[in-house]
């Protein structure tokens, strides 16, 4: 029997321009471009193993220990562009194994509970895609590989690159132009972290696939967002994050996430994310800037009321200072030296840390890599972890 | 001893199109035109009454029951206005006595509690206006009189006319074509009916006016809300009171009160009116239209969590069929046989109803009246209620 394997790793990335809208749905290509940070594979990364073996008999998927059926038509999608590109490698030069014929057999793991709304089908996505093109050793490059990866989950494509992320929306009906670029590297602003709060919330979320559909077809102030908002915030976030400019990358996070939540509550019928203590936060880190008299914290809140707030290294004394005050009681704690944190005189409802159920710290990280760990048996099984 | 009294009852009304921004602050002219429709004075009204003598030494205002001086620049631009105007009457006729030059107490009470945040202004400064109006038996018309009442509370020259009232935003510099008009009045249209749901709330609101003035000057969206949405929305929302479509009428303001949230969350820093509560409160709304297939019931928010519900009375049997099932607990069901009522299968958060104080059941109603209940003493001080 033949058999070959491939193992790779891929980050969360969470928006600071926040993608939201579909201009095709089945190629997921969106109504603006949207740019991210890449956080450490440390605390939040995918790995996904891959095998194939002209022996298996179909293509399975191990998600965190369970068998799933790959019959959604966005993993086929990727699948199918994946086989595409080997098939073409394979056509000129015929010595090459047969992969593209073989079925799959995928496992993957997050290190972080699936639930918590952590973005975590971006992460896998990317795992998933750079594992295949490993197995197949496709001669593309990560922007080319975004686009596979996109076709499974919009966000997915930012995953493909570490430290900050642009997704480009392209114009071209067939999405070839919609792809991940890099704007700086890990290297470039190594200093950003982050400082996840996960809030409890009772309701289930509008999911984000329908909500933008929601969004797109109802919303009156969604135009104006993004031909003329977006367009211009894209540009001057780039050059802020070219700067290093934390007082400007800070406001223009926090701004185009309120935008975003107010175009969520301006559809019909309104779609809502932020949940009071979600509300709660915001307040808060508004009262740490204006305290500082500049911008040294700054939250963003995907589509659900986790809050991820950035940060630079040298401000963390404060910026923890500020969390520790009111979430000490949640746990998330243990790395840090919490004795050393600045004391920050700032109130909150007493109550604010019922709303939140942990926090994770973590900063700006690399982009998916390969590794030699593996998930998979010899006979393409999943290894117990 | 010369002494004058006259006495006016105003009532509150609820925006159905919001006022949110202005473009002169000191003469409250608005950003955009607005429409309202002006509640029961049965439940919901202020009662003023005026004297003026010659023997007066000073303005001054008891306001349910307290006294208070009439510093405020609003409350002086007021009286101002209204002293000119009745100059001009006595310059004309000179056997007119010399009102506009004596001082004025002024007793005023609403029948409601000021602190529920139910537009007591407008219905303060309305009644105040039209009973100085009274006293001196200006000839001005209504809406007239509703461009003094807006330079008390921008909302409050929609408190001069009832049933249906739009405030026309005007163009010229100095406010003189910014005045509320009678869309219908309540006889066009009298099976309007409101349930309003007083919400508790922890945090201290922004107070609308600061808040105005920061969605102007921050939110990206606001432009174009003022700009493109409201204009359209306008037109069309009094083109349904006028054809009594309530499917119209109720999304349109569904629409514009989720709207004017929108730029509010998009202002910077964010302002939240609504709350966890309140979102429950928006989904019922939705579900219960959902489950009719046509809308029979519409919300509506002003700067505070309170929902006010609008529907037509053929449908208040499953409207308050709704809310009886998710707030029979909380007081305000007096007025109603609620065995009567429609058993609603819509099921929300069992805690729901602890985040509300109060349920408040009106309808369209009346504007200012005259009236021969006075307030005031024949000296001139206020009599005990």
């Amino acid at each position: 029997m033949s058999f070959y394997t491939a193992s790779a790793t891929a980050p969360v990335n969470i928006a600071t321009l926040k993608y939201w809208g579909k201009r095709d749905k089945s190629l997921n290509l969106p109504t603006n471009s949207s740019i991210s940070v890449t956080l450490s594979q440390d605390d939040l990364r995918t790995l996904t193993s891959v095998a194939t073996s002209d022996e298996y008999k179909e293509d399975i998927l191990w998600l965190n220990g369970k068998p799933e059926s790959l019959t959604s038509e966005r993993t086929k999608a990727c699948l199918a562009d994946l086989r595409k590109l080997r098939a073409e490698m394979e056509g000129t030069d015929p010595s090459l194994p047969q992969l593209s014929k073989w079925k799959l057999h995928i496992v993957s793991e997050n290190n972080f509970p699936t639930a918590a709304g952590l973005a975590s089908s971006a992460a896998g996505f990317a795992a998933l895609v750079v594992a295949i093109a490993k197995l197949f050793k496709l001669p593309q490059d990560m922007s080319e590989i975004s686009k596979i990866a996109r076709k499974g989950s919009g966000s997915a494509c930012r995953s493909l690159f570490g430290g900050y992320v642009a997704w480009e929306m392209g114009d071209l009906e067939n999405g070839e132009d919609s792809k991940a670029v890099e704007v700086a590297p890990v290297s470039h602003w190594p200093t950003m972290k982050a400082a996840i709060l996960v809030v409890s919330d009772d309701k289930k979320d509008t999911p984000s696939t329908s909500g933008m559909q929601t969004t797109v077809a109802t919303s009156d102030l969604f135009e104006h967002r993004i031909k003329n908002v977006v367009p211009a915030r894209f540009e001057e976030m780039k050059k802020s994050i070219h700067d290093k400019n934390f007082e400007v990358f800070g406001k223009l996070t926090m701004q185009d996430s309120n935008s975003f939540h107010a175009v969520c509550l301006d559809s019909y019928p309104p779609i809502f994310y932020l949940t009071d203590t979600s509300k709660k936060i915001i307040k808060l880190v508004h009262q740490l800037n204006d305290a500082e008299g500049k911008i040294i914290a700054a939250y963003t809140f995907d589509a659900g009321p986790n809050a991820v707030i950035y940060y630079e290294q040298q401000n963390e004394s404060k910026v923890l200072g500020l969390i520790h005050k009111h979430f000490s009681l949640i746990p998330g704690w243990d790395k840090v030296d919490t004795s050393k944190l600045e004391t920050v005189d700032i109130a909150a409802d007493e109550n604010i840390h019922k709303g939140v159920s942990k926090l994770i710290l973590t900063l700006v990280g690399l982009g998916p890599q390969e590794t030699s760990e593996s998930l998979i048996s010899k006979t393409g099984e999943p290894l117990s972890t």
